[in-house]
């Protein structure tokens, strides 16, 4: 599950409040702050993030920020949700256990790198101390798996799982043993533990443990 | 996985650095520091936590603290090793479901309070911001791990389990989907998540996941 937080100028194309037209000047602006944010909380982390900060390496004035964002939690949440806006979809290999190794090497990627890690990792921080980060996460994580959605119809349609199998518990569990080894036992990651994260909930989706009680 | 960080003043028997003489004087001490650090953790988390703070909450002289601990860091290295004295030992209810179900019930029961969780919440995020905290972390957890061997030679023997079954493994699988939802997607744990969590990993078991190839 890929929390994708690209820190280019490129602004998503989707209507989101405040946008003039897509890919217009507010845009635009929204993008500069999304990255001056990212990097703040990259390099200072949420407890040192200021408006200020924004400010300066956004170009847009301070007055602006606090009128369209609120403050620092505003200007985290946005940035989160901005996030979110991108057309990410799940991997498609043509089998299940494809998919989910798929989907378990996405992690690995963009967590492996130290790099792509730190804007994801930040966010993840930050949730800890501020209560909207925490909500904006959440509502990141919860869009994000229920894209997992037809993932898990074409393994039900290919008779490799059962009917009714929740995509969204499925794609959770491919992805928490990684979380949990990056984030609580801070243990390395990489591609023999993402394959046996998806090989475990393949087992346990052929056991109909996602599935309602036949 | 209880995170079991008690605030009572009660020290634990074992051996530790500078420690006189079991339920000495300097084991008191270390356990009154030690609920002073978890005391400034989950009131002013990590960032806000000062020798200062824990000097006024335990009675310990500021320089005292300095010599013996270092600082910050090394209060709350210290604080996560102490939790890691205690005696906990895995479920043994009879059977592999049964374990891993009670397993998974203790991260619940952890967690799903919010007065329990304060302090190991506090730690977790502590480790996004100190690298010596996080250090401390994967030690604690890596320790609690290993003490499921007996769960997985348990189930061995019984037949319920392949030979060379990873005990860790199977553990950190056990608890990786509560502490996605709670520290990564922000979502509620209840019983039936964990129950979920325990027959999904009991899946995989039995599909020989975290055992050797044949």
């Amino acid at each position: 599950m890929q929390l994708e937080l690209q820190l280019s100028s490129e602004a998503p194309s989707t209507g989101s409040p405040g946008t003039v037209r897509p890919g217009g000047r507010t845009a635009r602006t929204r993008a500069a702050v999304r990255d001056a944010v990212l990097a703040g909380l990259v390099e200072h982390g949420y407890p040192g993030l200021t408006v200020e900060y924004v400010a300066e390496h956004s170009g847009v004035h301070k007055t602006t920020l606090y009128r369209r964002w609120g403050g620092v939690e505003g200007l985290v949440t946005d940035a989160l949700d901005f996030a979110g806006e991108d057309s990410w979809t799940p991997p498609d290999t043509g089998s299940l256990q494809g998919d989910l190794r798929a989907l378990a090497r996405e992690v690995v990627d963009a967590f492996g790198d130290p790099a792509n890690a730190a804007a994801p990792t930040a966010f993840i921080a930050a949730a800890f101390q501020s209560p909207r980060a925490a909500d904006a996460l959440h509502r990141f994580y919860s869009e994000r798996f229920a894209r997992c959605a037809p993932l898990a119809a074409r393994a039900v349609e290919r008779g490799e799982a059962p009917a009714g199998t929740d995509s969204g518990a499925v794609a959770r569990a491919v992805s928490a043993p990684l979380f949990l080894r990056l984030f609580i036992t801070r243990e390395p990651i990489d591609a023999d533990i993402a394959d046996q994260a998806a090989d475990a909930v393949l087992a346990a989706v052929r056991a109909g443990v996602y599935a309602p009680p036949a």
